[in-house]
């Protein structure tokens, strides 16, 4: 609703000044004392609420889970440890936990449809967790994903083999550590929207992931964006704008 | 043409041994001694050839000019120098230079029509060179842009009065020097995706730039991916080929 | 004391040379051996002596808490472990522990009266630990706080609902990680002088904080001022500074 | 005017839907082309807008001067050029330039009458110019402030001759390049909020301020916070409004 | 096999398009699901493939075991942990660890036979691990190597009762930590290509290994190159492609 | 023995050219296989060896002690751990150790005569692990210590009750973390040479105290050099090279 | 000649004293009172000095050149300037200059026979000049060069062109900056190995250089030792020691 | 005069109160406004003020020659520009500029007398700037200085036959560059203590000297400390109190 309608209709006394006042500062979280729940989030954004579980205390996490779960029969998290699968299966049975990426999941009743195309491509198998991260949030965005794992410039033949399964996406998302080269070779090889993601994958002077993202930062190719370092969830978030606006379906599911 | 198809070709004789060895090597450049022009490049990716000006040699960039021009009739170049425009004017009189954003091109006879819709904005003035780079580089491969400047964090209103036309377009590119926050205050405001892209604006501890980039890799809000500091024309063709997408064109013209 | 009002009392022999000298030297502190305790420090600046709790020995701090008590009838301790807790306890069963913010308080039997007002913020909730440092801090100075947690940029809606309440405090402490563009959006919304605290929560290129220091420290925004990563007493300290010359009662309590 | 009361004076007919729509947006600024004169900023903040001139571009320095000149009466700028002070002489002949600071700035016809105090010190004389930038920009909003300059640690005998006259500001800038200790010992020594900034004075390992920048970051001492390297101007606003407070000023002159 | 060849034998039948494709595209891998194992590899480079076990999943890490143990009757791993060892000792009870280096290793039956000269030379104890990863590597590809312990710069004395036999090897690897300073001392000593293997051995300012890293990017001295903190792996594999050259036999064994 | 001495006395029979050879290639070290033992170090530098036991293989450690002790009558350890101490005990009872430094020593049955004057200073009791690894070095090489710690800047009237005390000292030792200004204070309070530790202790922006070593390094007092984070060591090292000058001893003990 | 032989020959009178002792301390160099030139390097290394131009006083460089000339007949200098070219070509007519690279040479009367295979590479045309300084140096050595020029990464099939003409080279010289991926991708594609030049080329995140240096030190494929950022010289002077090596001739030519 | 004589004789009356609070405050400074210039240093430290020349204001630089030449007819600056020697020879015929060192100076009538012996050292020629104004320094407060330059780690022989001249200095100041490996090759080589000094010397990866200064503060070598990139003053400075504690003439001349 646009601000000039809102005002037309408190002139027109169909909207109370109280309710205009509250639409127009966008009350629209809920208060949890210690989080402000971004309730208004999907209606505004197409974008469904995911959970970051690393760090969060054990009652609040369940808390946010309870909440969620109740409002939208899902909950979607991610850099979720052991420790807290075991304490929220305890409340939710049907609760499933990937270790590798660290993602925590209830899943709907009716599994979600997924369409598009986004290519997931990792340089080493040690990139698979990220990778996932950025895969299964595209997913549960209903997004349709490729894995395409291994594929890194020590052995180029690996790649040169999937360069027509690439050129089907709508965008690929490129996860690498060490020198993180990947995104680099793939923009020189396809035609494709690249989501570079850095990983901390290394060791030595990669510095935690800075040599991996300052090579996708400064590369020589073309169309390619980096996300932090490990940030799976932002690639995948990110490649499921990108493929619903090649469907023309705006950026709601 | 897919290598199966080559082989096929070879095999069946209507295509010679020679041809089709160049085909696969890929041959398509153009050696022109001190550089491989790449001939090929707007049929294999749908974006013609952009020149790179900065500290290229004068007899290096008029052949590069020449060459282009024979080939497309207009050519596009960056990062070019008051002197680099007095020297190819003497060429090409109908070159048009704009010292702001150091752009150096060669406009086509028939005008390109532009379609679907870009937002550039700035977080201040000092960002419009860079802007100015992103926005002629989208519009150079026929993308509609609108521009939004100085609307930094430091007068918030600003930015709000703009909220609904950024809302429009396909795609936000979001130029930002200092501690670089646009990027996240409009995450955190439209459902678009943003590229991010940092300038060197600034002093003291933004160490030319880093400290923009930094913040916009960190970003915590949803939707960003972040090219190099000062990196205008990356933006711009990242921005391009999400809004071809969207138009449902595909990634050529 | 001044120096001259000091000599003159030798002069007309009302201060003995001995204690002149000591004044001079000014030896008010108490000799430990493995500390000099500041206690002449509440007397000197209107602040009594916190202990900062983070690996000291055990019986050092034990002692330490033993003399302030002794002194004071309360002691205040930040950056406090679980097991220093239980090891205090014992000597002090009226020892409180919030392992939130780590602080370890022996309140005075009178509850202070808190004055003024001091608005402490947070961006997310994985900074409230840093955020409780400094609201706590400031109350044990006898500062009025006011706490608003989780209003970042990533959903800019909750913080606009808070504008107005936070106009009405003297200073702002606005405690942010990952990328800390809060106090940046305040600066641009609010008139109050801004302290920003930039905290380690975040992951991958914030670099353990000093992503969110740059940012802060590089605002374009007017009236922010950055202390060190996680120093939520530092803030509180001086949050209490300007609140105390706010309430025109100059720097004692 | 607070957004309850534009509903209620739209609902009453006392304020047209486009006047209120107008005022929501806040589109208090005034659109130049190349910029957005915050025209509002006095009105909302207390503080006038100051010209930041380092590399405006000529002609958009000289609009920016007149449109301020013509709705103030007055005009402040800093890091202005040799260059520019000749450009603008031409059209302002009272305007005043110093070349220390880098501050060109013309005068109102009656002199501003200054009230508080802010003492502004420097550990060396290359530090004058920053600290200028600072006592300055204090100034031009009101405050009355005492310069205490080349008072570092290297010869402390200085300082100590200087500690009650510190003592009776309000609030402290203490502007140090090199390894920047002054801060420190201004904060074991006074009891007075200190903004600390680091300048890029040194060479070698100071790595253009960074060094005095950590050493203020990290001071042990309390009350102190930082600005960014070489930010005067940051330290004479927050100092004024420090100033204003402990006047009992509020914000406004 | 060139291109060219292959094109012909398709044109001459003597080579199915089939089988040319799968050359020329050389998917010359195994695909394992979770990794694509390059079993070409020691076909083309003359180095067969080495397992870098950090991080591998249990069942991962013995999947790749086993695999290449099947194909080449040997398998060589590096930065291997205690409980990698247990796990896989389970199913090969002649593997052999290395708690030092970190070398997981089973060997073929017939010892390998060792030519030519390596020197490998630490400047202290600390060093050893990294540098035996180096000379096993080595020995591994087939190459003599001469161990030189202990010979850094503090005690000078003990390089120079080295220098002789350091100029019989083909090439020196010099591994140090700390100021990282033994390449340089070589450099000067002797002349024979050095590979520099900084180590994270140190503390403080040695930023895990990044001054050692910096010093031997930088020396002054002649025919040294660097690879990554702690590459004992990397410096093995370039010191038996050099050593292989001197021998005259070319890349592989 | 100078060269032309070693040679003439070849000429002249009186050394064998074996005995010569060996001289001239000071191969006065004991190959103990894993290590280089200096044996010859106390004669050529008037300095016996220190064991710095971090990481150290148990097995090696106990066998240096060995040799150590057999030589010398004493042994004297730094950064030793609890499980090292208890590994030696077994072997030697009479060793003792320091868990605050990390120091493990056999005394020698004579205690040593201490001389000279060296000043330890501390900025804060944190510091004190690292001041007594330096003071303990010194009274191991014979030097007479003085211990002043927590005299840092936050509290300054308790330095300055030390100030006659330090200028009796032939060297003052000055270890601090966070900001490190105590170098600074004392260069610019006294004349004695001064040794700057920076230590680890602090938290956020010091950075593992990288902070501290800036701000020693850029320190605009005189007479003040410095040694890597936490190197108590190398500073009582060198202020025993500094004391034994001013005691007119030479070298030598 | 071996320390056992000279003396040896002393005893036996067939060396004198003072003779044996000026080869033991190794004095040959010429003492210019500014320098100490190596004039025994080329007989003990098998290269012949070569000048750094570069910030070297006009007349200490004349010096040097007309030393270095008398002795060997031709002189050869990297990183000179136009200046220094005019300078010393008002001495030595015959004197050639390259812009491009910088290298001031005068070549000798009969032209060095060149022989092996090292092949330099560049990633685009601006790491021109490295790879000159490095192309030039390894042919003053004696060494054979295939320059291969503009094979980045952003356009593949130029660099898959020549992957045949690079196996046929015993060592490859790969020079790039910006994000420095050319020597990750050639050590995926061919068994040579590889000394990568990381080049400042580039801008913003390229931090003059460093980009390019981590990626390359970081490379997870093999046989890749990197050198300093530009350093060309010090990349043609190890190729040309691997090609000696490859050649069977050892270390001289 | 210690503090409690003063206040004795001002019981005594034979000292003012007036008088005795200057001395206890030190106000022994000459205000200049822009300066205060310390009067007192020489009779405090034994150390009379050297001038830092380098971004002085003419008029300042002119007025401070002038005040210390009449007080104590010389006068010692360094860092002095060509324009400074201009400038100030017009007033001073006298005076005397070394472009090499930067040092510019007005001796005294009668010539110093040097004593002891300290030794200058650099790696190689570029370093020489940096010595001279060590050894300059040194030689302004009274110590007689060697001269050993060029004999960096890359000729080691040149080092060598030095080394009992460097064995008769009472202290080693060593000056390198690039990876400034020679303070820790003549600690293992001398037993004086060594002031190391970081010059910016060199390129790429040297970062502007940090290179250096990061090998010379991780020496594994005893009996070396560190000041700043290019500080040749600090080097002299503590050299000389070292000589003189040799010469056991305390700190005054």
């Amino acid at each position: 609703m646009k601000i000039g309608d809102i005002l037309t209709q408190v002139k027109e006394g169909s909207l109370t000044v109280d309710e205009a006042e509250r639409i127009l500062r966008k009350e629209s979280y809920e208060e949890m004392g210690f989080a402000k729940l971004d309730t208004g989030r999907k209606a505004r954004t197409g974008f469904a609420e995911v959970v970051y579980c690393r760090s969060k205390a054990d009652d609040f996490l369940l808390q946010i889970y309870e909440r969620l779960y109740e409002q939208n029969g899902e909950v979607f998290g991610t850099r979720a440890t052991e420790h807290q699968y075991e304490l929220l299966r305890a409340h939710f049975p049907g609760i499933v936990y990937d270790p590798v990426s660290g993602i925590l999941k209830i899943d709907p009743e009716t599994p979600r449809t997924l369409s598009g195309r986004v290519a997931v491509c990792t340089a080493g198998t040690a990139d698979i967790g990220v990778a996932e991260e950025a895969a299964q949030t595209a997913e549960y965005f209903g997004t349709y994903v490729e894995r395409i794992y291994d594929i890194g410039v020590s052995g180029m033949h690996r790649l040169f083999s999937k360069v027509e399964s690439l050129e089907q996406a709508n965008c690929i998302v490129a996860v690498a550590g060490m020198e993180g080269a990947l995104p680099s070779v793939l923009g020189g090889l396809t035609s494709r929207p690249i989501i570079a993601v850095p990983t901390s994958v290394g060791y030595g002077a990669n510095f935690h992931g800075l040599s991996a993202l300052l090579t996708m930062i400064n590369s020589c190719a073309n169309g390619i964006a980096v996300v932090n370092i490990d940030n799976g969830y932002g690639a995948g978030y990110m490649a499921t704008q990108i493929n619903r606006l090649a469907l023309g379906a705006g950026f709601t599911e």
